[in-house]
């Protein structure tokens, strides 16, 4: 493991892919246009660049789970970072000042690297397993963990009381 | 492993369980007025209900993580439904019109159970690792996954186009 490399910055001192709470299976795989070190921040920027689409291929037996998604859907797509380090706590990003909280960020370097990304289904073969999407900041490869339909009613907070 | 229980329904014919392409840590649990039976059925539900709110504790080693955020700041809290069945791929449920994919619905059964609850935190002790929050329709003692900032700019997808 790596030591912190930004002053200020904290480490857990164990990996917690070693403190096993439970298995997740892979049902997919995202392919797009990101390799490391070219990837968006996130997905506006991805979306204001351009050619920042992806394409989610659903392994055969998870296939049938698709029933009922329609081309236009916006949807939630889960991603599990497996690229990234899982064992800073507090880390220094370039934009903010001074070190925070992982949990105060979005960074993909977090105990558990699951990413949620808030995308619209541009096409869809259900046969193939084949979902494409408006927008990813991930790599190609990155493998997929879930699609949940995205619902404004329960999605997006209640205002701020006061 | 139970059969599909509702006429439509489909299994996997596996347990994503034994399927482990990563493992996930247990960061902490939520504290809920909630148990299996007696549960709202989404944070809307949750809300209007009333004495949904819930209290989440971080483990002590993941604690400095909490540090920068704020309370009443929206949060995504990720859970892991650890009592839901993972092999239904197709689901009937009793408020849809005949079966659907498990991935064009938002139910606890589904191949790797991770929630995600866009909430409030309404109260915040950043040293006994204690977070409130406004809502939660999880059962008490359900494991945390994560905590990361809800963001507008990027948690609600575009319009669709036309």
């Amino acid at each position: 493991m790596t030591k912190p490399s930004r002053d200020g910055e904290g480490a857990l001192g164990f990996d917690p892919a070693e403190r096993s709470g439970g298995s997740i299976a892979f049902i997919g795989v995202l392919h797009s246009n990101w390799a490391p070190g070219g990837a968006p921040k996130n997905l506006r920027q991805s979306r204001e660049a351009g050619g920042g689409g992806g394409r989610v291929v659903i392994d055969a037996p998870y296939r049938d789970g698709l029933r009922g998604l329609e081309i236009g859907q916006a949807i939630w797509l889960l991603l599990w970072f497996d690229r990234a380090r899982r064992d800073l706590i507090v880390q220094a990003p370039r934009h903010a000042h001074g070190p925070r909280g992982t949990f105060a960020l979005s960074s993909p370097v977090r105990p558990n690297p699951i990413a949620i990304e808030a995308v619209r289904i541009t096409s869809l073969d259900h046969g193939a397993g084949e979902i494409g999407i408006d927008a990813t900041d991930a790599f190609d490869g990155t493998p997929v963990l879930d699609i949940k339909p995205w619902l404004g009613g329960i999605d997006i907070p209640p205002e701020p009381e006061g």
